[in-house]
């Protein structure tokens, strides 16, 4: 990284630099990510990703109403709004609350993926058997985003550069190798994408041009750095739980209902 | 867990209950801490743990001036100062900053094992290296005692009930098992245990006049549940990466200098 007392980089530099955190360090070099791909994943581990990962979407909309609640300039408010509105979705059904009425919201979209896989909406929504590992990371995250300057916590949500072509190795992935999920469960990451692009360019436009001086520079790579670590952390948590088969205690475990199913 | 709409506890009850969630997850349990005390643990894996460590512990007067900074009673702020006295030592010096002045404090001890393991003291103290789940874990501890009620912070502190008997395995075990470690770097530890029983029975007496509602009894019971899980989720951390062998991008690596040593 850049040390504060030397020139600052061009945002063209900036970007690249930021790029390159996402090639050394996005969890889609993690070990889970390829075995999830790859079809080595058994259904009870396909399973505690998608309940884990449920715990890290249903807190996105709650950082970035955070990130929101710090924006002063109306304009910029109007367009981080957007990625509440893609998460939660529009509320079509007389404010009957919950996720009724909300079906075309990523959280929605989501419980479908989870429902497809057979674990209990009320354990999901709940974040019953979520590990702690999950819950701190996630944790984390959204205290970085209330705490944080607002460019750091903008800075933060940059791992969406990397998104778009992960999820379609996703969807490519679990297509072809898992027999219990099918086309209609990855609505999720088929409506994704242009999204994430889109949120990501915005981001990537607001540190190129307010990212200028070398300490500023230096703080938005580290909250890349920091996010990478956050996701990374998630997988790795997944991993020893389910893959090593070190449960911590408290953690979700198939039902022999469930496991009749794998 | 009781339900809200119960009969409360007696105090001699809500003990039993809050030693069982002990005698069921504290963290004498992980396979971590078994292999560390029976002498299974290189020295790689040592000087992991106690760079770990060292963050948690570094945080933990910080976790405790948050409490303090939530109390209105002055006679309650006189007990718990105490807890940050033990950790930071008296200044005897001249207030020359950092740690000089301050050798009879755990923080102090605590640096004197992270000196005795060859670990170089200025990455110790600036937390280089450190587990990302270890930051997550300690930092959601630290914000679980500034958000939840006193009450809950307080008895998430309880897991000290458990620890002296744990601090005696951990001290015979490194002695009889590693010759890298002698009794002056495990001072912290001989010196601890008075502390931890004295600052436990105070918190038990707290939460035991305190926690009289069911509900407040119930959110006593899942404090020391979350805080078991911030101690269980430190050695899960630490043995993916260093046990398992899948340190995350950034993560300590022993330098060519210590594989010597190992």
């Amino acid at each position: 990284m850049t040390a504060p007392d030397e020139a600052p980089l061009t945002p063209d530099q900036l970007e690249a630099a930021l790029r390159q955190i996402g090639a050394a360090r996005y969890h889609n070099l993690h070990p889970f990510h390829r075995r999830l791909h790859g079809g080595a994943c058994t259904r009870v581990e396909v399973q505690a990703w998608a309940l884990n990962r449920y715990h890290y979407q249903s807190r996105i909309p709650i950082k970035d109403a955070t990130i929101l609640a710090r924006m002063d300039d109306p304009a910029l408010r109007r367009a981080w709004r957007q990625r509440i509105t893609d998460h939660d979705g529009e509320d079509r059904g007389g404010g009957s609350g919950g996720d009724a009425g909300a079906e075309d919201g990523g959280i929605a979209r989501w419980l479908a993926l989870t429902d497809a896989l057979g674990l209990d909406r009320a354990m999901v929504t709940a974040g019953r058997g979520v590990l702690p590992a999950t819950r701190f990371a996630v944790g984390a995250y959204v205290h970085f985003c209330a705490e944080r300057p607002l460019l750091d916590a903008i800075a933060s949500s940059l791992t969406e550069l990397f998104s778009p072509q992960v999820i379609g190795e996703r969807v490519s992935g679990m297509l072809a190798h898992y027999d219990f999920v099918d086309r209609a469960a990855l609505t999720y990451f088929t409506r994704r994408p242009p999204q994430a692009e889109r949120d990501a360019a915005f981001a990537l436009d607001y540190v190129r041009r307010h990212a200028v001086t070398p300490t500023d520079q230096q703080a938005v790579m580290a909250a890349l750095v920091f996010k990478t670590d956050v996701l990374w952390a998630q997988l790795d948590a997944l991993w020893h739980a389910y893959v090593a088969g070190h449960p911590p205690p408290g953690a979700w475990q198939p039902t022999d209902d469930a496991k009749v199913w794998t």
